[in-house]
């Protein structure tokens, strides 16, 4: 398979210039295209610039208002609720922490609930925001069904991702985590490749386990810890869904093959200020010693270094940003023909 | 073995009477004896009454303050930082979760992170409280030293619980979870009957997966979803340790067995007022519509209903409290002996 080693600046201002071309302000297409080139940089390809084609035809059929605004509808010292407007995922939810850290820097803290989104990227990328403001971050959506409620069979919540971000010397310590064994994406493609998958990933329409991925892709995956997964995304699905009006589970349109309907996603955010309690810096000189001693610790058969959460992400972007980005032909041919399409130079 | 079936008020009233004879506030042994109670109630025995005799001498040997007062060392609209002053955990954080209501009535939320604290009974306690108070509720705490960093052998972060609880019409969702596959106290169990346990539960001191218990129960239990539950327990050492001040991991003293020095336990309260964004009629109702849906999906093979987070325990306390609560003989006889050493009417 031929690969394309290619510049993360040039490849960010391709997809701004692109997303511009569809009607979107020039601000909001560089989130967007900020957002989707941090996940390539981070090694999560799954939210990537892979899903350009998927999000310019979003656009252009209307289905995300390209120039969509969103509106605080209510508002108090610490709490916003939020109507994203149908903007682009990730517009909207840079809007709600930009203004969850606002006012956490006044009064301390700051919940959002947010309604009629649109997928909006990764969740890391929200709660790095807050860290790297000084503040520990929070952050959640809901998404179209994956997960079956414990004791079902047939999905229902999102494999809805919850994060946390905390500020410190170095990298942010960041934790984004879907509260499913795998994405439905390994299944799809162990479905491809012909290969059997390990029990406990998923189960069939039936409630069956299985280790047939082509089975598989029709049924439910798998929460993390049973019951423990499942209250999790039930949880993100009344974060995100439920107090802010947004659809829930399989009221949520399809990302992938809904052109016609609306995603009406829902998020929530909360911004930490850790100068309202410890002071910033005795907080990360406190956390810097507990790093520390973790990775002191004896290492499991195997392992040659302990990590914290984002770490192995934050070392790919460093890496990635010095020495290129490798994208799949597949990948590059898509955005070489969207720049065909939207007569835009290909300069990547 | 023999059983005992008590009456929970009777139950409550004789745990309140012994600990006041340690010199606690009424109120604060009461606070202590409800959350004691409640467990057992709730079917979560691993955190009731059987505690009872520790709990007392904890008291006796002054390791724990029996009339330890809470002091806010720092607060703003909607953020407070809460010295426990070694009282009974309980007592801190029914104080912590009732100044973080009071202060989400106003402002919209409130996110409390506390120091000097002791083991603070189950995290389900304090998140009721806030959907009790129509408010999502979020809680969690360290603990002494049970689970690895994700690569590592040696245990460090507790099985430090996450809770979350949203008000409904009928029972409050909640959910409280540790992130471990399953608590020591199994593998103990399971050493003591001399059965094998499942892979996957725990590994040696020396990271290799086992099945036996004996070796078992000097190793580190396992996270849910590999590195995601080992990120969770290092999340709540951050928003219970670092930013209050706290001990974190093997720096916070044993429960069991250590009667001269103080745990210094941090936790964290969250709530968010319902009211700030959907009315809470609004979102009671739309959340009994999700659940309504939930409750009619399909089923997986053996079982009978779907429940969601929370309600199983919820149902037990309604059994119980009508029908009395069953303590083994073992408990039923440590608190008839608490009962003649303080001069206490054995009255259960």
């Amino acid at each position: 398979m031929t690969e394309h080693r290619v510049n993360w600046l040039e490849l960010r201002s391709l997809c701004q210039e692109l997303m511009m071309k569809e009607g979107m302000r020039e601000e909001d297409a560089r989130i967007c295209a900020d957002n989707l080139v941090d996940a390539d940089l981070c090694g999560v390809e799954s939210h990537g610039v892979s899903r350009m084609t998927n999000y310019m035809k979003r656009l252009r059929t209307g289905v995300v208002a390209s120039r969509g605004c969103c509106t605080v509808t209510k508002e108090h010292g610490s709490s916003l609720l939020i109507d994203g407007g149908n903007a682009m995922g990730m517009v909207v939810g840079k809007f709600a922490m930009d203004r969850c850290i606002e006012k956490a820097r006044e009064n301390g803290c700051c919940f959002a609930a947010v309604s009629h989104s649109n997928h909006f990227g990764t969740a890391a990328c929200y709660v790095r925001m807050a860290a790297e403001a000084g503040m520990i971050g929070i952050a959640g959506t809901n998404a179209p069904p994956n997960l079956a409620p414990w004791g079902s069979s047939e999905k229902y919540m999102g494999t809805n991702p919850i994060a946390f971000g905390a500020p410190s010397f170095h990298t942010p310590v960041i934790l984004d985590m879907a509260p499913s064994v795998v994405a439905m994406g390994k299944i799809i493609l162990a479905a491809r490749l012909g290969k059997s998958i390990p029990e406990g990933w998923v189960v069939t329409k039936e409630g069956k386990p299985t280790t047939d991925p082509v089975e598989g892709q029709y049924g439910t995956l798998l929460p993390i810890g049973g019951a423990k997964g499942s209250g999790l995304a039930i949880f993100m699905e009344i974060f995100s869904g439920i107090l802010s009006g947004a659809a829930v589970g399989p009221h949520i349109n399809h990302f992938w093959n809904d052109f016609d309907h609306p995603q009406n996603v829902g998020h929530f955010f909360c911004a930490v200020d850790v100068d309202k309690f410890m002071g910033l810096e005795a907080f990360k000189k406190y956390l810097e010693q507990m790093i520390g001693e973790m990775k002191a610790l004896p290492k499991t058969p195997g392992t040659e270094e302990i990590f914290m959460p984002g770490e192995i992400e934050s070392r790919k972007r460093q890496k990635r940003q010095a020495e290129g980005l490798v994208l799949p032909d597949s990948v590059y041919e898509e955005l070489k023909a969207l720049s065909v399409q939207y007569q835009v130079d290909f300069t990547i």
